[in-house]
């Protein structure tokens, strides 16, 4: 099967990459970034090809395309931080909607007859009551932040390609993400970093946002193992929550990451990584993603221990 | 008070200018358009002025709106053919969000304290079931052709930069205007012309679409103090109906014209007049808009006859 992987460079796509290796005998894959990919991985693969570009040039994205004809396209390229969607509102709009919209043109003027996976955030649920949880496919979304509009108007693009031009795209609201290689610009994979700096002797707190949150955490490698899954047998136009379906409130998940490390720090919340408006609860609901025979294979407590062999690892490379 | 209108050269706007004109003693009016506007009344009113500009560029407008510091904004400007939308969904995006995008973003920028009326558009309720009308402002959008994807993005962004960066946006779900000097590409104005036509002798037979669908008709003087009323008392960041509450069969509506214009045609269905989706029944609930303190002032008819007075003295005229 010929891939056509947007947001190559990041690590979702490493994963995904992965997981097709070991799954379809017959795959190839081209990846576009605005960065380099950052394993060398490509290189050594004769099944990989990559293409720095920006999505937003349509001439070069049209030539690609026409190309490669691929078979499946699975959009991963996002500007997906909440933070930088506030400070550069119009650029993060350009690359997330204006982007996807011009992936989708492209495929349409050429005909190409494929399957297109786009990639959402649970984000375009927003502003939810307690009452509203679990999180539904069919709640309304109600976005709150520049980047929560830019995805539920992908999702709004995708559904009127799907259902009036008929591109079989089938989208996702995809919950948080855990994983080995997670960058610790998020949450979890800072504070694991941090454990592993207490237990190292090179900190004395953990610095964090708010902690009496409730969070929805999924394993980056079940995460691939479902948009597979959504890409091959999801209904065109259809929405589908990847997510665990379990709730984890993030105080508890610091606790379980001391525990894991053996350490007892004091933590500390930082202003700076405190939202201005944050949902106390957002928890998906599962079994729309297990109709189609999804089943998760890593609890919580294996992800941490993952990400913290990680850190282990090159904490202690780095003082060497 | 300093207004700026985009979408100037437009029906609208006509309207808007004159509305403000007679209620407002200290008007100035800027207006931006692609287009020049229709009305030679600029060159002979000095306080209209008038700059041709597409809003995407974002550096004309930047020093266009440095240089006027505007206390109220109207955003009438948009590529508002749901037909030409599925032939040009990218260009329709880009003039109907990024636009709008780019104009709140300018007006944050410079930090410009000013009521906004993001204009938008009954099509952003998509595809509803008879039971869902009338149609109230707290019903989920279902964006079903790519006008109406964009109009939902516009609400969006107006929301998030409502509530979010505090700039005073009202947004509107405008329903099917009515006027005198509408343009004949839309339904009822071509109905009349036709008439008229009829009336005159110049052709024997109606060319419709399907006359078996009930819309919501404003007469677009109503329309403008309805804008006129949302901007100055509107709470920020919510959205108003601008319809007349009643809905109307489009046959019956034909019938009327007929009967205003002494004739009694035969009509006949043009494919190419008929959409590949269409909803049975749109018809908005006014009450929000009425506790304003809006009352329509046009019954249909009067508007009606209005349209058929000018169409009258145009073919008359053309034929002398």
């Amino acid at each position: 099967m010929r891939y056509l992987i947007t947001g190559f460079s990041g690590f979702v796509s490493n994963h995904f990459v992965e997981h097709i290796s070991q799954v379809d005998p017959d795959y190839e894959i081209w990846g576009v970034d605005i960065r380099e990919p950052s394993r060398q991985y490509v290189a050594q693969n004769k099944l990989l090809h990559f293409c720095k570009m920006s999505l937003l040039d349509r001439n070069k994205l049209l030539s690609l395309c026409k190309e490669i004809r691929p078979e499946r396209v699975i959009h991963l390229a996002s500007y997906s931080s909440v933070a930088y969607s506030w400070e550069h509102p119009v650029e993060c709009f350009l690359n997330n909607t204006n982007i996807f919209l011009n992936l989708v043109e492209t495929l349409r003027e050429l005909a190409i007859a494929c399957r297109i996976l786009s990639v959402g955030s649970s984000e375009g649920y927003g502003q939810v009551s307690s009452g509203e949880i679990p999180l539904y496919e069919n709640k309304c979304p109600n976005p709150i932040n520049p980047y929560a509009v830019a995805r539920v108007s992908q999702e709004n693009i995708s559904k009127v390609y799907s259902l009036g031009y008929g591109l079989p795209i089938i989208c996702t609201r995809s919950f948080n993400h855990i994983g080995p290689d997670q960058p610790d610009a998020y949450v979890v994979s800072s504070f694991v970093r941090q454990a592993v700096e207490v237990s190292l002797g090179r900190r004395k707190v953990i610095s964090c946002g708010k902690l009496e949150i409730v969070r929805d955490f999924i394993d980056v490698r079940d995460v691939v193992r479902a948009y597979h899954i959504i890409l091959e047998k999801g209904n065109a136009g259809e929405v589908y929550n990847v997510c665990s379906g379990r709730g984890t409130l993030l105080e508890e998940l610091l606790l379980m990451i001391c525990r894991l490390t053996g350490i007892n720090p004091a933590w500390i919340e930082e202003k700076s990584l405190i939202r201005p408006t944050e949902n106390p609860i957002i928890v998906g609901d599962l079994s729309k993603l297990t109709k189609l025979g999804f089943v998760p294979l890593f609890i919580l407590e294996d992800s941490l221990k993952d990400l913290l062999s990680r850190w282990q690892k090159e904490l202690i490379k780095s003082s060497m």
